[in-house]
């Protein structure tokens, strides 16, 4: 209850603070005799780990990941999967200035408020150092989606107010590629060149900003998702604004959706071929999920992030007594969050499908 | 896991079919010793209840409200309470022809996909129906809230394109007061009044529009929400993902933030009076929440409606078999749900605030 | 949280006081396509519900089952289940004794102790009315379980003193059919005999007993229960140990098995016949569980109820404000709780089993 | 739902197979600023570990336990708790033996049955090595429950057939030292020195016998248990039925009181003194609890264990071809199971009763 699980099936649950031995995750769940591809685990998070690339934050930590327990000869055995990722350059004499003073729109106050008691080293608990450990373990949930075919894609598609247009592609592979020969993870490389460009120019300002992440997954069968309340994608909604620093989800035709007729919002089926059980819509309004559940066509949905709280800039605040106070950022931080954040996002859209396809093997025996 | 339940302390589970003999709800977690007005709970079911303007359905359903169980001498007891509401106008002849054929953009067909079985009645259990029990459990959740301090206000914010102002005033009775002075349940007269014309021209065209819904939480106190998942604006999210056309949710600055330089976004603590301990910033792009957990500031958020599926117009589709079919909308439909899901808003959101309330108390012992 | 619900997958919640308008249950969880014989269902109930003979409670309730959601067509379909049992004999006048006395050996005491406020009708939400939602969920586990091919089968073997041989047929439907010839649900008829008439002696001293219930179960396949909490025996116990009165708990060899040596106890494994896929061991002191998990082999286990703290003779107990009074049974209460007790043991047993059989879908893919 | 969690609020998943790298357990819900007294959690861990004596396993472990994070300064922050236990002393060469020959009464066979794979070291995930880290987690359970005033003491009270006299004494702390004068663990010197010589015959013998364990709780304030489900007696017995090689649970009067009448079986409420609010009973039959909550008075339980399955005996069993084969103990083990699991019990009860105490906090607002 206290909120560090998710998933019920597929059900994972972290630990760990940034300034702490380590972080790590406990997946309990994992069906048995999965083949457990350490090189995929260890790569998904290289995307997500700091210091790759002049816009991201320069703290050096190579998240090595280590197994602990679950795996037997390189399968899983269905027992828990213990991920441990030591915390290494942890410069805590960085965060001397957040011990009694509340960083602006950062978790420092509440944690005081709720708790009585805060760890303030990089953010303690609050920090998204904590998502090196969703990557892990959703890195896990997609060699499970893998083997069912089912395939996760997210990339970045604004920063501030620049948007890249729609993708022209369905092949996920060349999408990827493409993604990641540029270091803001857009998948249209003069957007990306622009993205960059903006972003480095805001890191000199001492400034940060935010940006969006769309994400598509294909090869997902119709029947995921449970009526009434975990509908496919408030599972995913909830997945999603459980990530660090986001302040908005929406799936299939979104925000926009609302300010449609009816007429030009439903999605027409297509008469099956003969040789086929496909369902497939003319549109794709309905972003893959109908009543909650999917239909077998892509899943869409899209996340917003904020711009990162640290800024390089004097800020007004108060101290722990209430008083006036200044802060600086110190530390090494992220201009923008969103390069980093693609694998999470994709991630927790792993863990929300694995889980949901377990559960959906209880709706008919 | 079937999805039938939400929350965790304060625990709902609801049944029932749009066309079977009840829907109802159980309430596990209500806490012992509250006075459950039961005026104040039929009041609620009244404002979602249909047939109740010219704007929503002409399904006539009184929604009259029986408690089976959990009270004593009008106090909670702390036992389950159970909650009935008899279906009264089931004219599922109306519904004979979605038996075989699938209705586009409903949930007909992934619920055959998902359990080779389907209660075609009206929708059955994808029906919004099922949000009546929610409404219910909700005003049980509000009563329990408005011992603590704390008041929740949704209203409709937009309508198609057509949007309203924001708020200016802080009296959530007053603006209570205007909402419910106009059918549409917007707290801006004028808009108002342009809103019901709009969806009055888009009834008659047998057609449909989508809306948006904005809700503020004042009074909630700083500590609410549980790291890392439930984080209260996951919850939050969740809770609104699960109503019935619900694409997409954002709280605080939301998707517009994402355009935002920290320095633009980051909200300003301001020092605190001599004689209070409230937390204040300058501005609340938080929308009340830093870190998943409230502030005590007030907590905003929206949600987007897709428009209603069901629409008075003939629509190509496909029949149970996968071949072209024709499809024209039957029933009493509603042609925007906003007017009709202010208070299921308000409801969820109730629901949220009472579970991280009791889950909060585990928090320091 | 707050106790109402058993079971993961196939989950069950209820709802109800012994003397309110009713009681119920919520089952979440139960497949799609199962065929729900109402009239099976209906004849649970009737062995669990008071009035049946001279040596249970005199109580009149038909305990008539309605179905209010969940059912399609006489199938389930994946939607839930709700049940519902009119209370009709609520003789609440009887209940006058209790409102300010603490019943001895009653939950009284300990529902002021936690809530502040009681429902005294009856005993309220500890009564063990309570059971009969149970044992109609139970019966909807058993139509599950009987298409898997896995059978239940609970008797009487011990009341006071009185202790029945052990069984010596393998054949469920004939002990079933010599069980409910007597109407202390013993298998062996001549223990019966002698239960039936010591019960009638004890009733007519205005006095209670205890006794002891076996419950063995077969045809279910190896593989069952989830190491490590939720070991197939532990959910067994808990489920069994949840009903009224109940003390006591044990499986295989159980208490008698720890005076053993391991040579003793072990269970030899048997070569397996070249057309079986079969395990078989010698002996079966393991009661078909290792390790927490099903073997394949007969599950079996008992139950020690206490005997009815009602009793028709003056006690010393104390009221609310914890001074000296007196007290003597009132209403209609079972003289042994066991006879009626049978069908609520199976009940509980067959959920776990349903809730586990569905969960060990998950262990791989 | 893998089975790996044990409580609600204060909840613990471990993980971790006997010959894997390391155990751990992770807990989520523990209160923020409790103290953590590493040095007790440690005295708590070395009295379960192995090697304490020449009744028990000779195996090697230190079981020096880490913190991972949850801990700032010495006290609980209210964030997850890891706790991790490297296994040292891993002698894999001793379970050749069993890779394809399944012990008796050991549960290769099922895990086999349910995943298709086992990692076969030791046992892997069902080894009893596994309660290490419930015993760190229920140390952490302790002190917070002796923060409230709550105190729990088991001890072994027979070994075969040898079955030590009633405690005489409420002085916890005295019979604690007693306990831990004999390496048995039994409070009554005079049968601790019975069973000692006992179980080092049977050891001399290469064969193994059983025992049980009784607990006593003290301090519980009235009302923690949740009716219906969640009954407190109900959860200490899933509890202690999820302990390697347990068989059997009872309460208060358990299977004894079975054989009683009524007006024995009550317990007699005392009038209160004039300056006390505590409930007393002349006897306590009840064992602390009526209907599933506590009501002020002491709590005991009694649990069985069976004996050791692995034995220094030639035994019949089959291979996983299922053909017959013959096996003999390797490796190292004890000949009875219940001194080193005196505070496995412990661990688990104060699990229960911290799980519990949070979840009753939520009763009345």
């Amino acid at each position: 209850m206290a909120g560090n699980s998710f998933g019920q099936l597929f059900r994972i649950t972290t630990f760990g603070e940034s300034h702490g031995v380590a972080i790590g995750v406990i997946i309990d769940g994992c069906p048995a005799q999965l083949d457990l591809d350490m090189d995929f685990i260890q790569s998904e998070l290289d995307k997500r780990k700091p210091g790759q690339s002049k816009i991201t934050t320069q703290r050096k930590e190579s998240d090595t990941v280590q197994i602990l327990s679950g795996v037997f000869e390189g399968k899983s055995t269905g027992t828990p999967i213990a991920l441990l990722i030591p915390n290494e350059d942890q410069r805590s004499k960085d965060y001397g200035h957040n011990v009694d003073v509340y960083r602006p729109s950062h978790a420092d106050y509440v944690y005081d408020a709720k708790y009585g008691i805060r760890d303030h080293r990089g953010g303690g608990r609050s920090s998204a150092r904590e998502t090196a450990a969703r990557v892990a373990a959703g890195a896990i949930a997609k060699l499970f989606l893998k083997q069912q075919g089912i395939e996760i894609f997210a990339h970045v598609t604004s920063v501030g107010t620049i948007e890249a247009p729609n993708l022209e592609s369905n092949d996920l592979s060349a999408l990827l590629n493409i993604r990641e020969e540029n270091i803001v993870r857009c998948a249209d490389p003069a957007t990306a060149h622009e993205m960059i460009e903006f972003i480095d120019s805001v890191r000199k300002d001492g400034d940060t900003v935010g940006g969006k992440i769309s994400c598509v997954i294909k090869g997902c069968p119709a029947g995921l998702g449970e009526p009434v309340f975990d509908k496919l994608h408030a599972d995913l909604g909830k997945a999603m604004l459980s990530i660090n620093a986001v302040h908005g989800f929406e799936y299939g035709s979104g925000f926009a959706g609302s300010e449609l007729r009816g007429s030009q919002h439903n999605d027409i089926p297509q008469p099956k071929a003969p040789d086929s059980n496909v369902f497939k819509t003319t549109t794709n309004f309905a972003g893959g999920i109908l009543g909650g559940i999917s239909n077998g066509m892509d899943i869409t949905f899209k996340v917003a992030f904020k711009p990162v709280a640290t800024i390089m800039l004097n800020q007004q605040t108060i101290n722990a007594a209430g008083e006036a106070s200044e802060i600086k950022g110190k530390g090494r931080h992220d201009p923008c969050v969103v390069p980093r954040a693609v694998v999470i996002v994709e991630a927790m859209a792993a863990l929300v499908l694995a889980d949901q396809f377990l559960r959906n093997k209880a709706s008919i025996i």
